[in-house]
């Protein structure tokens, strides 16, 4: 498997206008900017992109449009996780098609007492068997209520065709027994900003992660002074981005991620209800933790 | 609202064939049996009946077939909840074409940490307003994640079109509160057949249990000794169904539906990956549970 | 075993003095106002009397109190649990010294992850034998972390010295199972209000009530009106309670309790510190749902 | 505070005779062995210590003899957190007067629903007030389902007898934010060996470690490791550690601990019931994971 995996991705919001319709102008506006970042790579159609709110088209209008506009030194993932084997299957090859240059596929969760792991390992393995790009599994038991054990992860490295995980998790413990127990090559993102540091020190390879759509340089910068050994400076990073980390993901969600990314001149436009944006309280907290990490605010 | 909501549904699984397609006659066949019973009415395409596995065509080719197949004195209600609140106006309004009764809409739970009692209760009622038949909650904290408190449910209780709920918390103080606090005719269907006699004693009005697929008549017959004021029968009927109930539900899910309506007769087929239908081991005990609660098993 | 444990029993609470230090006289009035109810018996040194807080000393200070000062037809039960199974056997061994009829034992929980079912019913095996007088195993997974299940309590009730339960889960499926599974005649008492009466429906013999601490009275009414058949009196009863029952346990603890009973006239005192008393706001919603109980308040 | 809390400190298992009588002889052996290491230091009657069954005369006992025979380069702390603020200050200035350099006090938790971050935070407050040694706060939600958040630890750092946190939890992004949020001179000491690695990476000074009953050379190797700056000799240590930790702490306890001990020669003794020793099976796991670590094992 020649392709690299590693850096900061952001898995990119899919901004809707007024009336809830899809806004690919601005998606391409939102690529224009990040793709004169040291971003890595796009993550389309992820759980942040609202994927479960999009319908099969909007789904594949999304992923064409990012890897259309990606700039050619960003790769591009797709979010292709459904909950039976042979939808994720079709969704994978799809994904393909658009010329996705990898797929993340989540735990399937409805039926969570059922995800023992022999079903979930006959899961990837058998998208991964079926699947033309290399596969990356996605752990996030706090939204899916089911967790991919480290043993598990391990048995489905061995698969030529599954090529890391994304591990949103934030339990750095079983972070860290994935590097050890996986294959030397096995592409181990952390997807959970508020242990992106530590994860990295464990053996991380890159981040997949909601905050780097509002502040990639930031992300950058961190995984550099890691990078470069710089411990202490790597450590204040972590402490700055963390709190709107949290703010954006568990506390407000896809809402709070998409009113910071305004404030800094992102097009993100509104989410689909249930969701909400949230109110000018939440807003002035972002807009101060933006000002902290040293972005100038618009509102 | 006429429309009267009690007794007992199964909310009924959908046959596939060993080739995973659907299978449509095996449907009717079900059907057919379950016609000459003392049910209720059908939840169609509902968790057991594996929506989460079936394209929007195969949920209303499922639908369409319990509406025409219904006996006349059977209600029909049809499972149509979505993540977004669109896509769930969207099927609600084309199961009301279909010609489904009632419609089932289950608490978005993807973004668990965003869906506060405010968004929920816009979502349901922004849905109640839009569909064109009387709306049910569904509350399964247990799969979602997610739990509508028993002040919401009050709340939605007083919208003219919602009409009722599906607990399946198993949570018999909270049951018994939303009873207490709803509006005088809303149904109050428990969903959890290890607490469906407690239930009827707090006041629900009847039941959709995954069971009465395979036991229609004990399910009834607990409803009707309940009913004739037969404590004791009912209670000794509780113990009776309830080791059952609990294997085709949160210990073996679908697969151990499906395995115990073969048995008696039923034509499940089979479940879609990654679910599996358990092995030889538990196909015994489920026979040796059928037995005791007087069915002939076939293998 | 001819004891017969029935009826509704207060888990009493232990008066102190502002200054923190034990009130017996308190102790003795509160007693011989309870003695003129119907109440069937009393827990000393529960969850509610505040045992964790008492030194071994007050433990028998307060029992030998309640054994003296109960009225003749009153039984008394001592909790004697401690978290390793030969200090279990000696503070039990005291109660029945002191004059206790039945000992009720929590199941062990500061080591939780090691607490299987295998050592659980050792630790309860070997505590009965030893003991002179029966004793009650005691669930409560809220405050321990660590269920017993109902193969466990079946197992347990075939020992002549166990002879019932305090089931304070409020998971009523197994209370049900429960009830099936133990023998013939073991006291199913259950332990939370919020479920009092599903729980006398699915057959438990009586309750161990902290809100019957202050409103005794109401309590024995519904357990007499589920005796004589009055299931809808028993049931807007059950609605009548399960506010305060829960603003007095899982919302405001024993501060609650003590300080809803201060407004009704009984002597509890203080809790000790790290528990406070809540503060006006929540002493208002006390007084108006014991208004609302037909009782008279006074602040 | 010139007290240096840092290094690695094992809570220090008590060994009990076959009997089940304390072997103080036996945890002078154990002192003695443990003296010629590079421990900073030990903790007596901690969760590891079976505090919780010990009578307060064995807990003296075992403090006066860790006193009396820890080598002079080694600071004792003692577990002293009991239910009650005034049980616990009473514990506290006893263990003062035995010879303890500081107190380790954890969260209470029986009465969990009522811990809010307030109660938690005067219960320190006073008990720092009162204690003549330095006190640290011990947050372990696992055992106690109680979690003390970054914020009131925080708080509770700027109190001049507050040295410093053991925190269990494992969640490391919580340790980041308190080594953050915290004082300058605030000791953050992890207690979850699965994360020793990433924990010093976030910024703790130290670590109070089971596993350091049984191999303190490989984590005061790990410790230096880490300090040298040699990343990836700590990585190394950390994996090689990591499921010797888990076996001796979550998954087999105090019980599996002591099997180790015994394996490479210390002399722990038995557990008190309801804990039990694991059986041949689990032991020659732990002789495996022993065996790898570089240490001799005899049966």
């Amino acid at each position: 498997m020649a392709l690299k995996i590693e850096g900061v991705w952001p898995p990119i919001v899919t901004p809707f206008r007024p009336d809830q319709e899809l806004d690919l102008e601005a998606l391409k506006a939102n690529l224009a900017r990040w793709n004169t970042t040291g971003l890595a790579g796009y993550l389309a159609t992820g759980s942040n992109g609202e994927a479960v709110f999009l319908s099969p088209k909007e789904r594949e209008a999304v992923l064409a449009t990012v890897v259309e506009h990606a700039a050619p030194d960003k790769l591009v993932m797709a979010g292709t996780g459904q909950e039976s084997t042979r939808a994720t299957i079709a969704a994978t090859r799809r994904a393909a098609e658009l010329g996705a240059h990898c797929a993340l596929v989540v735990t399937p969760c409805y039926f969570k007492s059922q995800m023992t792991p022999t079903r979930l390992e006959a899961h990837f393995q058998a998208v991964a068997d079926a699947s033309p790009i290399p596969v990356l599994v996605y752990n996030f038991p706090q939204a899916t209520g089911v967790n991919l054990g480290p043993e598990s992860v391990a048995r489905l490295s061995e698969h030529p065709n599954i090529a890391g995980i994304k591990d949103s998790s934030g339990n750095i413990a079983q972070l860290s027994e994935i590097v050890h127990l996986a294959r030397e090559d096995f592409a181990v993102m952390v997807g959970n900003a508020e242990v992106f540091h530590p994860a990295l020190a464990c053996g991380a390879r890159g981040a997949i992660l909601a905050v780097s759509n509002v502040i990639p340089e930031r992300c950058v910068e961190l995984i550099q002074a890691f990078a470069a050994g710089e411990m202490e400076r790597a450590r204040r990073l972590q402490w700055a981005i963390a709190r709107l980390a949290a703010m954006v993901t568990r506390i407000h969600g896809v809402g709070g991620l998409k009113a910071a990314m305004s404030l800094v001149g992102y097009q993100p436009g509104v989410v689909r209800p249930p969701l909400t944006i949230p109110g000018p309280e939440v807003v002035q907290e972002l807009a101060a933790e933006l000002t902290a990490l040293g972005y100038q605010v618009s509102r």
